[in-house]
């Protein structure tokens, strides 16, 4: 296990993720509130809302007014999700209270592409490359590749790595074209397609393609596969983590309403910490959020850690 | 890779693990439905019932009816749990309808000894050496050595490979002493305290002391964690479990009512499908298994396939 890192960074997503596919209306005051508390435990990354159509996503339609409302701590990156132009000016009013970064988002299967964005990826290909140069104009970093469905998809199957790659590849000619410095690969595993060994063969392919680029993992766990995917992830020494507190979200966009959501934090913080690796993140008070998370929704979220607890609060309790 | 096992033997514990937590009395009609419907599936191993005293578990009071009314089908090995005397003559009523075989169980934590069946470990391991020599004066195999809490646990902390190892040579002990013949070790995760490193280290040390054991794992996924513990089980050539549809279950006397059940049969035969590993279950049989537990038990069970499907129902569709 020489490969494991030391330290890992988790991309906290539960206000973003989670309030997109609530069916209840959640409150501003909440957003607020579950953004307040995830600042109070330790996460440095948090993504506070998306700027996307309200009429798409009207769960998020009062993006504004939580970027408004929540108290940004120190040393804390918080970042909101867009996917256009209109949602760069909405999100750029708030530069400084958010961390803007742009990233090119492609999809490795063109049958989401299609379903999610209503677009070709040749269509796709075009609009990121408008997308990264307006964030250029505007003196905004584009430092990222995101793959969606990068492990299989709902509507076109199984996505080898070779497919993966040449995605990839669509992303760093536009990165050439635009000027955008890459420093990230993000894969996400959108549907729930990955199991441990399609995880370490497709970051096994990325890495001889590009030996120095940081790869970040987006997992779901539609299929209860997350956390075993995690760990293959870890033992491929991958330190940079999406996650959301609960295990809240899930893709509106993928057909299966009821599906589970994001790998849960807690149970992400707690396989590193068995693992020694640290996340500097408070587990204990990461699982207070996740029962505040669950009492938002007003429904059980799949984070098993909201009721077992976490093992350092027992092993405490047994010293004492 | 190359430790992975070809075929993965699963040892369906749904109907006994999972009746004996549920609040709700479960109908005596509605246990023999579910192991009527799992024996469909393709699983060989079901344990459909417990014998154990039905007022510390009165989910299991009707275990003779249960047993006389559930249909056999050919070739597969229907189990009853019980920790005496008293559960042996009840089981030995239905010998041949079920297959009794005998199991000298200990647990590596004196805590959680003294907590779930009130004795020090040295009474229990005089109570195993008698309930071993009644097994073989009733001619029955006594071939199986478990260990609950093996990998830690709520009551004492830590479990070190150094105690397990102690524990089992407790129960090689009691084996050499009454005459019986073990081939199988049974290491349980009773509360949740595994995580893969500990997996691995235990199974190192325990097949560095016996090489040619069987090893066979029962985890439960309290803190999320047993689909990950698995795959570093399966990693180390581990090809026999306990598992529960829908993730049926929880251990009553664990001091965490609201904490989830065992590894989920179905994510564990998905993660052992796409590994390439066979089980003989067909997923998309044992999923409706799964539902119809859920429906059963009248609340949401952890197990994500229920609600999301298998890959080969998607990928069948698309090919179509």
């Amino acid at each position: 296990m020489s490969d494991l890192p030391n330290f890992v960074s988790i991309n906290e997503e539960g206000p973003r993720e989670g309030f997109q596919i609530e069916p209840g209306p959640i409150s501003t005051a909440d957003k607020i509130k579950l953004i307040n508390a995830l600042s109070e435990t330790g996460l440095k990354n948090i993504q506070a809302c998306s700027f996307v159509n309200p009429r798409l996503v009207p769960g998020w339609a009062d993006a504004e007014a939580v970027v408004e409302g929540f108290t940004a701590a120190e040393g804390i990156k918080y970042t909101g999700l867009y996917f256009n132009g209109n949602g760069l000016d909405r999100a750029m009013k708030y530069q400084g209270k958010l961390t803007l970064s742009g990233s090119i988002s492609l999809t490795a299967s063109e049958g989401f592409t299609k379903k999610n964005l209503n677009r070709s990826h040749a269509e796709n290909v075009a609009a990121m490359k408008r997308q990264a140069s307006l964030h250029l104009d505007n003196k905004i970093n584009v430092n990222r590749i995101g793959i969606m469905a990068a492990f299989g998809c709902n509507y076109q199957g199984d996505i080898t790595p070779e497919v993966v790659i040449n995605t990839l590849k669509d992303g760093m000619t536009i990165a050439e074209e635009t000027g955008s410095e890459i420093t990230v690969f993000s894969l996400a595993d959108t549907m729930g397609w990955a199991a441990p060994h399609r995880i370490e063969r497709v970051i096994g392919e990325v890495r001889s393609q590009w030996p120095e680029m940081e790869i970040s993992l987006h997992l779901h766990d539609t299929r209860g596969l997350a956390v075993a995917n995690a760990y293959a992830g870890l033992k491929m020494g991958i330190r940079s983590f999406d996650t959301t507190v609960g295990g809240l979200g899930g893709c509106p966009f993928a057909g299966q309403p009821k599906a589970a959501g994001n790998i849960c934090t807690e149970e992400l913080v707690l396989l590193c910490e068995e693992l020694g690796i640290e996340t500097g993140v408070d587990l204990d008070a990461l699982i207070e959020v996740g029962r505040l998370a669950e009492d938002i929704v007003g429904h059980q979220l799949p984070g098993e850690l909201i009721h077992a607890g976490s093992l350092d609060a027992f092993r405490r309790n047994i010293e004492q």
